[in-house]
């Protein structure tokens, strides 16, 4: 199995040095062959589709029979000293999505038995605002075929709305999680602050289908780990240190170690923190073991495992509605446009690449919350603001002979735009984590990436078009 | 119009010293002369429906083209110097519960314009759980026909989900209230963990509704002050003082104000954290107006109003789901069951009678947040432990002859039963809140008053029969 991993790796290249010049059609060619060739290894694989009610569902659940070890391979410093049991099965909700679909891939090349859990409602947010990703993605379909032929491991796939507590259990009776990384929520600020309509499914979307989460769990998995993506926006901008979940006061003379105040600013950033209140209570009661990943803004798109065919390419928005800063500065600086900083650029967050966005949650896989453990981590690297990563970008632009310009657009959210900001985050440190920082090589591949997909870009989506102020009671539709 | 007054108030006794001998039947027999009496006094009052949409719905829209001044009683100590303004319109949403049907009642009687929002579904949880009031309640349309017989006034009324954005647009723009009272929620703890439905329900109902509201104010009425109504028990039970709404800290020597620690311990406590920190988001974002009342346990159930005749009293719950410490202790006294004590009794909260609640959303009306300023005021007069509460009723029931026996069961909840417990409620105070503090006159008067009803006690209700720990995915219903 060590060869057969080690010839379907052989497409990958060091990050960033793919050649540009290989069209992407004629790179999906090498697919088929490979799917032949792997799919004639894979000695037992099944596809197996349990209960009667599963009928009237869009539905695949595939699992396997068996499961070849993690492979051991040396090419990289960030490989972990942690080995998974064989039987450690992870559920990935939304693992259709940015993150979640390289955290799934990398589990599943870490030797976990995967199954993805995704109503696929992110790709019709696209088709209904008009957006598409930077990089052509395959469907989920052809994605875990491709997976499949590359690598011998299935990845399970359970279609439907964790909403849809009936569905939900189906899925975990079904695949028998032991950890669930829950990505499967509706992720974008912007998007909670197009409409009332959409502000109110954010919020439904996201406590409802977190709280039915948990119901599974009781019910169904007790020892189940739930790892639960966050953001460090619950926190908003204190003018103190933000510590990673809890802090310890003194206050009239006693001391307590209480749940950090949050002061989220979207009604995105609001159902993150009605879930980790949420979650917290069931720990407490129920005795959940829960790790809160409270992420900050990810960059980049490839990841070691995205990157060993086309079809595994994950997503890359720019879009003002999904894309976030550093990401859309880098396909601005690609295609000529300028930079846009809302405001004064003085906005600080804390950033992380997305290879150790997967690394990140396998770590907290890998050393799970105690029952009726809350444990809060927060999952970014580095902290920039907003005026900052410009900097950053026009300076590798220039390497690159782009002309990047920066202007200052009106604000579209409420937020400080000049604050305190530092943010703990050494927990996830302390269990291993080795950080990709931003680097010049690392924002050169980012804008060569971003010039060689620039002829997709859709200039109209560049500029931020949702505002915290004017959100109205009326459905927004867009025109073609 | 005070001569008006003064007679449909002649019914009027006391607190508690209505006559027990009286029966219901006998005091009912009261009303429909004094329905005709009032009825031909009032020179200019008219029912309209607005809005040819409100065909479909379940929608009574009374508003009058004329209103009288306030009463310019002085009936007690605590009478306020306040005058309301005669355009002041106040939504009571949820006006047909306990705390709410009060309120809307003291509201009107003090001379504000008002309307009661509400879907009864109050009513229908009685219905579906067997459960009933421990006192006989009128229709809300008996009790406003009553209400308008006895003092002229018309209380506009609005039958509809607030979850249903069509209909409470439609109630805003007919009603254009300058104050939204939003008691409009599922509002018990043991109901919120019955089963996953349920807890659903009450998190998708209360955060779903509050959202509805602030979104109806930001588009129809945005000077509309909001004050909703939250709960202590969002602040748990910490080993530090509990501040009103925000604490003040300092942290590795930088100071910031903040929101308050929340460590709410059912989803029902969780919906109205959830609520908060919405509101908080949209005062920031919209320039909101809100006040947040953070309410305590309430107690009593005769308010001056509530008491003017039988057609309008208030809802008494003594139940395991819906009936809170003191009430329910004070009918089992009456009915010789002994008083159930959870746990160790140590369990401190902070309590107010029913008359004060009444009184502080007056002062919170009266005295509106400013345009963006999220507000939060500790609603509650004085703290007690549930052993406490017991050992008072047993010494009220000792005067009155009961033979009174306290037991611990279970605790059906999680929560420690020994803890620090101080918090803050000096904000309603400086506004002028005079309390009804807890006193022997009250206590006997509450047993009366359980006594009086008490051959309606439903025995199989007394017992707590939800569980914090074995809530469960399937939906629990019961059996006759």
């Amino acid at each position: 199995m060590a060869h057969l991993l080690s010839t379907s790796c052989s497409l990958k290249l060091p990050y960033g040095q793919r050649s540009s010049t290989q069209s992407f059609s004629q790179r999906l060619t090498t697919c088929p062959a490979l799917f032949t060739l792997q799919s004639s290894m894979i000695p037992s694989t099944r596809i197996v589709v349990r209960g009667s009610r599963l009928q009237k569902k869009s539905f695949v659940c595939a699992t396997f029979v068996s499961q070849e070890a993690p492979s051991q391979t040396s090419s990289g410093s960030h490989q972990f000293s942690f080995e998974p049991s064989k039987s450690q099965r992870v559920m990935v909700i939304g693992g259709d999505g940015y993150c979640g679909w390289a955290t799934a891939l990398h589990l599943s090349k870490r030797g976990y038995e995967v199954a993805i859990v995704d109503s696929l409602i992110r790709r019709m947010f696209d088709h209904q605002l008009g957006l598409d990703s930077l990089t052509p993605i395959s469907s989920i379909h052809n994605r875990l075929r491709c997976w499949k032929s590359l690598t011998g491991k299935t990845i399970g796939l359970y279609i439907g709305d964790i909403c849809d507590f009936e569905f939900l259990s189906e899925a975990f009776k079904s695949f028998e999680p032991d950890a669930v990384v829950h990505f499967g929520e509706q992720r974008s600020a912007p998007y909670s602050m197009i409409d009332r309509t959409r502000a109110v499914f954010t919020q439904q979307n996201n406590v409802i289908g977190t709280l039915n989460v948990l119901f599974a769990i009781k019910e169904f998995r007790e020892q189940c780990h739930l790892v639960k993506l966050g953001t460090m926006g619950e926190y908003g901008t204190p003018n103190i240190d933000i510590e990673e979940g809890y802090i310890t006061m003194t206050h009239n003379g006693r001391t307590d170690t209480l749940p950090y105040p949050k002061q989220a600013s979207s009604f995105y950033h609001l159902s993150k923190v009605h879930d980790s209140n949420n979650i917290a209570f069931t720990c407490k009661a129920w005795g959940i073991r829960a790790t809160d990943l409270n992420q900050g803004v990810v960059y980049g798109v490839r990841t070691d495992e995205t990157e060993m065919h086309e079809e595994l390419c994950n997503r890359f928005d720019y879009d003002g509605v999904f894309g976030t800063a550093l990401n859309r500065f880098c396909v601005q600086a690609a295609v000529g446009h300028p930079l846009t900083v809302y405001g004064k650029g003085g906005q600080t967050r804390g950033y992380l690449d997305i290879r150790d966005t997967v690394r990140c949650v396998e770590l907290a896989i890998a050393n799970p919350a105690q029952p009726g453990e809350f444990r809060v981590f927060n999952q970014f690297t580095e902290q920039f603001s907003v005026n900052e990563l410009a900097s950053l970008v026009t300076k590798a632009g220039e390497k690159l002979a782009l002309d990047v310009k920066t202007i200052s657009v009106p604000n579209p959210r409420v937020e400080a735009e000049e604050h305190y900001y530092n943010a703990k985050h050494t927990k996830l440190i302390e269990l291993g984590l080795e950080p990709h920082l931003l680097s010049d090589s690392l924002l050169d591949s980012l804008l060569n990436f971003a010039i060689q997909f620039k002829g997709r870009v859709d200039f109209k989506q560049i500029m931020p078009n949702v505002s915290w102020k004017k959100i109205g009671v009326k459905p927004k539709t867009v025109a073609a």
